[in-house]
């Protein structure tokens, strides 16, 4: 096995955010489920945004937003996604390119325009998203590229990716391709719903391919069909090496070789807009593990920098988390 | 003189923000000003976004934001400027209307695309900007619906506006339907460089056809060539009704009749980003001149509306200014 050149690569549905705040009353009245994410199409896209307040567009995707808190953190750091080459295509690629991630999976030049998700930020800080999958499911295995992810220590896969057709395919080309060099395969399971829709593979991956897990507890609960999570919990750590559960303002809990690690969540002034909170949780994770620091401290980093993103509006980090991070947050 | 159905009509560049971080080494190394906006053209527009960190994308233009905000307040309000038929243009279109802005100027299908305005913001909070003006230059006296502006008992007009070549007859046009109609005329002198390349145009446009000044410091001591404040203050109240004259943290001061009345600045937690400061005071100035309340009350609302928007990234409001000032800050 070669030395790692990369911490960790990260592939996933490169999205553009489309973000406004909205009354609860807007997600009743829409029939939207407050915290979870929902696919629509182009029509349906349209005429939600066009009910939608003033909003402001960032890049997001989960995997893409991971990729970007390490980056701030000083990991190293490949991203593989589809977007199309029109302006949401280009403005993807500036933001993570300038976030210090390297992006190098081709643009598609035909079929949908890049992916949007619209976001409704409730008063409460929650956000309820709503995505359009666009170029997303333009990516295939040709996509995964099989030198970067040989040398990164860490594949990072979102769960989102199983929604479009062909991303399972590149899923379990990537998993395979760093199983064989030796490395590890880490999976979000990004969604409740999205972890119905694709249950049984989900518990096929992280069965036999997956070597560290994250997931909140609607999710693990999710995963396993259960209501109680102490019984999703004992579940999930038969089969990884690793869990990391996240328990919004309870925390995280880790599991690992039969040890369970309990991680307090980072003070937040005031909760703005909780999206990417899950994501720059594993950014912080990964960028601990990475360095082999003990689990605990992968947590405690994982938390402030959950704190960060969920201190204002969009799921990247506005400020050098390497600099939060020495001035001693962890 | 018919009842006015508007309480304000603006009239400026209609721009996508792009907003980014930035050290101010790297202001020194591109040779900008702090604080101003400098005119770029297409292929500048496109280095300096390749240099420039991430980005998050939301609609901006002085006037834009201002009427953004006097809806915000609960003011009614229309807007007269030039988009492309493009994305960033159906962006642009959606946020203001969105706000609650009637904006009917038709999207322009030929010629260039959408503004953009590059604004990197330091560590102190400033925002330095940089303007493609794109689609603003086919903006031209047609587009000046004397209807509408008939109506609005005041039409606010950006100095921005006196950049792109055709624009400045439709703001003389817009004046003189305003003043027509027995309505009041208002201008902003947005930027002290701005004022630099127009100065004669703004000294015959102020002495003969401006009821309502704003400006700032450096903006209306540019327009008389003088160093001290106190010099600039008195040539202009020569010539208009009123002058709003803001002073960063030192508040505001509005001269009127004779009378002078110092208004002070509201409080900040945090400085997060001045964009919008002036257009939001604006905002909140005007909303209380049509209203009829004091002067030093319009003053207060527009402190307490800069206040806002400086505690957060953009431009635009991101709560109900309305509610705001029901909770008492003015």
């Amino acid at each position: 096995m070669t030395e790692a050149s990369l911490d960790v690569v990260g592939i996933g549905n490169a999205i553009v955010d489309v973000i406004a705040n909205a009354e609860d009353a807007f997600l009743a009245r829409e029939g939207l489920v407050k915290g979870t994410m929902a696919l629509i199409d182009a029509e349906r896209a349209d005429a939600l945004y066009q009910m939608m307040g003033p909003a402001i567009e960032a890049s997001g995707g989960s995997a893409g937003n991971t990729m970007a808190g390490l980056a701030s953190l000083g990991g190293t750091g490949a991203y593989i996604g589809k977007v199309h080459d029109d302006l949401l295509g280009q403005i993807y690629r500036h933001d993570i390119t300038a976030a210090g991630v390297r992006f190098e999976t081709p643009a598609a030049t035909s079929g949908p325009g890049t992916a949007r998700c619209l976001i409704l930020v409730t008063p409460d800080g929650q956000r309820t998203m709503n995505t359009y999958l666009g170029a997303c499911v333009e990516l295939g295995p040709a996509d995964i590229d099989p030198e970067t992810v040989a040398a990164a220590r860490i594949t990072y896969l979102e769960g989102y990716l199983f929604d479009p057709p062909s991303a399972q395919q590149a899923f379990r080309r990537a998993a395979a391709i760093a199983h064989a060099a030796g490395r590890q395969v880490a999976l979000s399971l990004s969604d409740p719903f999205c972890v119905g829709r694709h249950r049984a593979a989900f518990r096929d991956l992280v069965a036999g391919h997956v070597d560290i897990l994250f997931a909140n507890e609607a999710e693990i609960c999710s995963l396993y069909e259960t209501n109680d999570f102490g019984t999703a919990a004992a579940a999930v750590r038969r089969h990884v090496a690793i869990a990391a559960l996240t328990r919004s303002a309870a925390g995280s809990v880790i599991l690992a070789a039969g040890v369970e690690h309990p991680v307090a969540a980072a003070t937040v002034a005031r909760v703005v807009d909780t999206t990417g909170a899950g994501d720059l949780y594993a950014s912080g994770f990964l960028y601990g593990l990475t360095r082999a620091l003990p689990l605990p401290i992968c947590g405690e980093i994982g938390s402030l920098c959950a704190a960060e993103i969920i201190s204002h509006v969009g799921a990247r980090p506005e400020i050098k988390l390497s600099q939060l991070l020495a001035e001693g947050g962890a």
